[in-house]
């Protein structure tokens, strides 16, 4: 009768562990200070989730997208995407004498800042396009996982993908243990992102919205596969955003969030309507552990203010910014 | 302790109850006549779930993607976004008198066969893109739900949802029951297809892929909305298939099924490799249960033969056709 007892408690026990997060109260936003916005963030999750409240969401509806570059992780001094491109063109410019004497190319393997401050964007951004593609999809997916694994940030001299938000991190995991389905809405390559988006956050490749390049199929005698040409097919920021969104998934968010001017129509696309909905722009204003500025988020925090969207102090608000770095009190606000 | 004894074997059987299909011996494909494609797709499926079999693939890589018209659902006399275009051309030029005028809307409108079997494809094409634009989304999708309750399939005179095929119907059941992940990858308007695939098939929004229209945001009292212009963003059909599941999904599929032409390459790019696979294409060999046609599928076909891949004899694969349709003894053949 005794072992019987023991028996069922531990069975009892084993199906409570898999009763999920309601049954510890164990902070699932250890990484936020306590305050208005994380306040905010569980009390807007807490409505959406119950049944019997006036806010419930069913869970197909539960759909969140996340900017990535400046919202997830650190996009200063360049974007990521960019460091990558250019560290291509640096090893490309080794093989190619030829493209070694053209320029933008050959300021950005001598990483010649007079001549690059006077470039026009365009020639820089076509550049960034030939070292984005001219291969395979599985030749690229190569050559992204080999920079990741050893390019740093020049700044941190961390990885990349080392300076990731942990708090923003946690707070995909705190939508996904509450039915949400996160998604990446990028202007980054969708392909360059889906790299490292399961490893760093948990989204995977198929919940990438992005940037995407001309491709064509190429027969081989395994069979076609997919090729990247040096053209862009689409282009994903500012209002095309949202005309992505719903081309890919079909529904409208509920839940976003950005940290620019090219989130702008992001945000308000999940702001639409009388329904539910948190629309969260990330504020870079911590100078000592990241950087800060609002240039090119001008537009958006304008609207945020309008409209009274969750503006998150990275200085106030995040306890400690890379899953690396210390935690650190909360500063003296007058907020 | 007779009481703790049938606790105990309530609980038991309370978890077996979620130890899945594989608990019980019901026939996952009923609506299949026992055979070789039948037990092929069985065999293929269990290999590849097998974790400690050499074929075993990790849940995430257990991507499905069908063709709609003619894989999933009848597609004879015409595609079913060709019947809704037509019905929605024939509202429109009850309140144009000019359109009413134009050809080829006048001879849509009148449904004058004559004129329509001479006219140019491109300008019937371009009618329908009209038809299928120039609404919010949101409008759009009233009228496609509006007219699946009450259009009707001429020649059964049914909805023309409740003419899907059953036997498909539950291969798509049975996949997702063993980890797949299911997605339509269709030549018909992604929004069209997303106003029934989950009822109809259990597929979200957000795993259809396919053409869509060119979208711009309009700023409304209630925030932006999604408008479809009347122009073609993207035509999901033949090579454009597997860019667009490179683009959309990020993976190579492992089971492919299509019935066309149109969805020859889509079955190339899972043939791809030695991985495991499964390409199926679908044989309208039924004109007494459906239809019999092999026009715009003869370069599947002789892929199929020459690469082996499984051709679904309808006639002699199929039990039933339809949900709603009996089942048949399987004829006599000489397989």
């Amino acid at each position: 009768m005794k072992q019987v007892r023991v028996q069922l408690i531990l069975l009892f026990s084993f199906l409570l562990g898999f009763a999920g997060p309601h049954v510890a109260a164990k902070d699932p936003l250890p990484s936020w200070h306590d305050g208005k916005t994380k306040d905010d963030i569980q009390e807007f999750v807490s409505s959406v989730t119950n049944p019997t409240g006036p806010h419930y969401l069913q869970p197909e509806q539960r759909i969140a997208v996340f900017d990535n570059d400046g919202t997830l992780l650190t996009e200063k001094p360049q974007y990521m995407q960019v460091a990558f491109c250019y560290a291509r063109i640096r090893e490309m410019v080794k093989h190619d004498p030829e493209l070694a004497q053209t320029q933008p190319y050959k300021a950005i393997a001598e990483d010649d800042q007079a001549f690059l401050e006077t470039a026009s964007s365009r020639d820089l951004f076509n550049a960034t396009l030939v070292a984005n593609g001219g291969t395979t999809s599985q030749a690229y997916n190569e050559m992204v996982q080999k920079w990741l694994k050893t390019d740093t940030h020049p700044n941190s001299g961390k990885l990349h993908t080392d300076l990731i938000y942990q708090p923003m991190v946690e707070l995909l995991i705190f939508l996904r243990a509450n039915g949400f389905k996160t998604y990446i809405c990028t202007g980054s390559d969708v392909d360059f992102v889906r790299n490292f988006s399961q490893t760093a956050y948990g989204v995977p490749p198929e919940q990438i919205i992005g940037s995407s390049m001309d491709y064509e199929l190429k027969e081989t005698p395994e069979g076609p596969v997919i090729h990247r040409k040096t053209t862009l097919n689409y282009f994903n920021n500012k209002n095309n955003k949202p005309l992505n969104i719903q081309r890919i998934i079909g529904r409208r968010p509920v839940f976003a969030a950005g940290n620019s001017d090219g989130d702008l129509a992001m945000l308000q696309f999940a702001d639409h309507g009388t329904g539910p909905s948190f629309k969260l722009l990330v504020r870079h204003d911590d100078a000592n552990r990241e950087y800060a500025y609002d240039k090119g988020a001008e537009k958006a925090h304008a609207m945020a203010k309008e409209k009274n969207w969750h503006v998150v102090s990275m200085e106030k608000d995040f306890k400690r910014i890379y899953p690396h770095s210390p935690n650190r009190q909360k500063p003296g606000s007058s907020e």
